[in-house]
């Protein structure tokens, strides 16, 4: 019993050290299995839990998630640990919440396309109206840090220590999560496709029966390459800037402490964005909605043009939204941000760590372990 | 007075164990009544409560419901029980609520259609923006656990421990919501349908001058039957898996806690369902939305093409929301949900309660009455 | 000082008592002078909170309001009262208060129609999409309890004991705020109104270059009277319907406690009633909203057609909303309203009160003596 | 350490004192730099916070902001201030954020016309429908007391008692917001330009190809000079009318307490405005989103014809809504506002101290010394 006891104040003591902190970088409330019903325990009298936890906690390390997965403190999952499927669950909740959040923003923007695409001409469809909530599901499982974006994620990584080794698996889910959704929107629209193409015919833009744009984002054509350069920049630079703006203590008492209208804010800002830089290459701002779902369309026959289109135009929604996270995000930290952990808030912009990489590192890592981060 | 002591001690207790749980299977915060009020004690200075209270548990519970109505504390309704119409607005208000729910939903979704269809033509008329409102008014009444569609009553029956004794009243009365629904949108239309139709004639899809839409959906002419079942069944697994998301305690923290951003996401959703798969088929995603008018539609003469339109689509909208929904709220819990309730969490998905039908039945009955909610 | 400190206790314990209390028919969260500064003690080192409030609550309660006007507690406005401009101020708050919430609400209301009708044609104008904010601005000084509608007004005073003697004062407010905003609509749009119907020239529908319909509903033309009245007693009865479900506590769970979600849940519905209900007649469900402006359209030289247009279709929206509001809000009371205010929650639905009209009324005004409300 | 306790104790005291206070003219809510972590000391064992406060006080005095920078008591800024562009940062937080808030609002609102604009005739864009989304992000740093607006900051500094010292480093700020805003969206769209104009072409309305309008408002041909004045005021007063009945405390029982809803309602109001009069000018309201963008347009060539159009109409969006801000504040505040910093609320609206200016000054600044405001 003590050993649960102590399990369990642990956590606790990692919960309310944690209870004001909600960067995106510090993984905060996190709660751990606390078997606070008898039932809970094995056939010797003993709890599970600390045992269980202890290995899971190793597991998720190795994965480069925080040693404690999100999970509601309400929910006992001591017991469920003993089944397999259930420690999976745990040990990848948040890629699992990573890949469908990003699924099902994929899954709403390439079907809300296809049903304003197909049903051009139609004058009955209410579709057109719809393109507003592209995204308009931010689910917002923040704890992740990364927004569904890679490009967020990796902007978070460099002003918020997140840490870097959350990064791969991440990204990793973000993209399988947009080329699943484009496979499935596919497999629903393919006979309004057909209808429109042509049965076996698919094509890219200019074509003027082009559906290819239902899955990701092709550019107009009197656009240069660094003018599509630059609109994925600003837009995505203005995401990151107003994201760090929201999630500005600072800025707080002006918004809803509870963190409750993030989402709704996610969602005036990227609709926003749509309505304001939308046009010209179709503001994609983040590689997990434009590179998965355009492999998908690749894999589905839409041939090589998906690559070539618009001067090998798809490079710029992987490289592009990166930049402008980051410089958007650096933008915000030099002028505006006064917490400590932004590297805009040490002196010269943290330019001493260049000069002794190895060290900077290292204290880094220190520091994370000793923040519970890692 | 000991009595009426213990049972408001009984109720407060409940209350008390269930402050935390917004699951839909778990009726929680329920008060009684409370005769705080020495006026309402009856001539011989005793409270009516116990015994009034005690009958309506009885009927209520004989109806499926749970033994205690979910009446705000502060109304006390020890006096009002002393009425037959009293004691039937408590014994039957989560039915009531489904029913003007459900009638409310349908009425403002088939007099929008009806607006944008009769109004068709004439610039000035700005109902086609508002289709977005179709079912803006998601009431919430989420003690019932049914959010006005018997899809979703259905999955939380099967993964979330609702009672299948609540089902058929439940269904009932929202198949009644819509069928009344449907009839009163008509008759406020009756002369914008016959101005479009001619006086008397009634058409279905794909006539030109078809009104029957107004009332239910019909698919376009394009899709294949199992065309027309992927698309509902893939809005509905959506709507369910979100609907999921948003009730997870394990999200909470970036929600509302106080459940009254439910509504507004829900709005969200169903819109953003509208806009991504509403072309196709119409998206009913709802059988209580669909066959109840469509029931009213025939009633009022548009003739058996109802049924038989769309190669006898009438169907879908009843069969494939009971098949998404119970597979998007699989998915839910397969990959994300760490509450113990759901079959998911149980070893082997709970599928050892097949090797013992009737224990695993009998098991859940005791469960339920040990938890209050039979 | 020993009055002074009773007036303060005499409000703090009507605070009190009402801080749970927001039905529209019960005033609650009413602070008074509560003269915390000793700077604002008179010359004789007297407050003069007592005096002037007591002659304030006479003053108001000859006017038919409630004895203490709802001003923020932090608001000291005894040392203001001396003024008499601060007296009438604070006399006739909520009637200001209803009046300056009409008048923006078709202040708003007219200009957006003003601008759609006078642009239509220029493809540039975004007007067309600001139809829904016709009524974006529930103001929402609830205290009044009248909601800038003279038929909620009616209904509250049936139904939720909202005292009659408020009744003329707001609806005085009501439509004067009304009529003067369409006014200052008429001088803005002059210009834009001489280049649609030419200078001097005006004309009503279904003339085809009419403006009249920028000020106050015309019907369709197909429409026979009974029609027209129907579709404004639905539009209405809805209106009122989801007011009280809005407002009932026993579905408070699943709204925002704080009443801060009204004003939103207002704009949906009254959106979605546009959208639903808006095509046949215009949807009035709002005499203030109707008439008023109305009356100054015939007052600027639109000619008696304003009345005599649509068969005299003018009375409809005075009278259906009445009608309809009262029959929704009964509606509510019946099926679903717990409150023991209700007289559908008496005997009968209160209806023993007819047998002896006279001492009813005696015993209404009595009660509302007792909680401070006269 | 007595010294930094003394600081901390004077800063808390500050804090405390205006934590109800969220009025414009009253900066509450500002906490200071807390040296509560030991590792913050300098080598001497002392918090070198004091000093540096101190200083700061000082600078940003000088600059007629208020002492203390509204930062999140939570960052720890003694540190930061040890580097000079820390210091300025802290020194010039309001100016910054009137810069990026002005920049962000005027980079979607241009964009959003940009892309209208140039986009017209292509179907697929779904641009036009974003229009709404000009000022859907009303940043609320409200902290400064400007939202964003010259003429709600100077009417704020009339009736709100914000020192006039903050107006003009506010003024500066939002025009070099309104500036900069508009070149970046002019090389962002510059390709899209020449397509519609040629190269090297630009005109200004009532050109067929003019895309100067993306920049700042030019009014409809019809109007006259007064007309337009007439507009542009009506929507001012308007909005400032609303602004100060969503800030007054006696309004606050019917909005949310925590100041979130104030950024969502600012949107609805700002969209409804551009509804209702945003025909006729383009409801400009705004001196830094129409005056510095206009600038900037003639900078990039677009001729002078963009201060002759109009009939030399550039000035009256500057003058506009400093008269129609000003009138409506009066309105509110001489029919509702019972707040006691109001000229409105003293004897003959402060008509007093118009016969003794110096001395009504000399009072004010005192006030304000005492206040902590200056």
């Amino acid at each position: 019993m003590a050993t649960a006891q102590m399990a369990r104040g642990t956590s606790d003591s990692i919960a309310s050290k944690s209870s004001k902190d909600d960067h995106p970088n510090a993984l905060g409330n996190l709660p751990t299995a606390s078997p606070s019903n008898a039932a809970y325990m094995n056939e010797n009298g003993q709890t599970t839990a600390t045992k269980t936890t202890s290995d899971m906690k190793q597991t998720r390390g190795m994965l480069g998630l925080h040693p404690q997965a999100p999970i509601d403190e309400e929910h006992d999952y001591a017991e469920q640990q003993e089944w397999w499927w259930a420690r999976t669950r745990i040990a990848l909740r948040e890629p699992f919440a990573e890949f469908f959040g990003t699924f099902i923003l994929v899954l709403f923007g390439d079907a809300a396309v296809a049903q304003v695409l197909l049903s051009a001409g139609q004058t009955s469809a209410p579709g057109a109206d719809g393109y507003g909530n592209y995204q308009s599901i931010n689910w917002g499982w923040g704890d992740s840090g990364a927004y569904l974006n890679p490009a967020v994620l990796f902007t978070n990584c460099v002003l918020r220590k997140l840490p870097w080794r959350r990064f791969p698996i991440y990204l990793i889910a973000e993209l399988l999560g947009g080329f699943v959704a484009a496979g499935v929107v596919y497999g629903n629209y393919i006979s309004g496709i057909n209808s429109v193409e042509g049965p076996g015919i698919r094509t890219v833009p200019p074509s003027k029966t082009a559906t290819a744009g239902i899955f990701c984002t092709y550019p107009q054509e009197f656009l240069s390459t660094s003018g599509m350069f630059m609109d994925e920049f600003i837009a995505s630079a203005v995401l990151m800037f107003v994201i760090y703006a929201l999630k500005d203590d600072s800025n707080k008492g002006q918004f809803s402490a509870s963190g409750a209208w993030f989402p709704l804010s996610m969602f005036f800002l990227v609709f926003g964005i749509g309505a304001c830089f939308g046009w010209q290459t179709g503001y994609a701002i983040n590689m997990a909605r434009d590179f998965g779902p355009r492999l998908m369309s690749y894999a589905v026959g839409y041939g090589s043009e998906v690559w070539s289109a618009g001067n090998y135009y798809f490079w710029i929604p992987i490289v592009a939204p990166f930049c402008g996270c980051l410089f958007g995000g650096i933008l915000y930290d030099v002028f505006l941000y006064t917490g400590p952990e932004s590297l805009m808030n040490q002196p010269w912009f943290g330019a001493k760590d260049l000069t002794r990489p190895r060290a900077a590192i290292r204290d880094r890592v220190e520091k994370q372990r000793g923040d519970g981060l890692v």
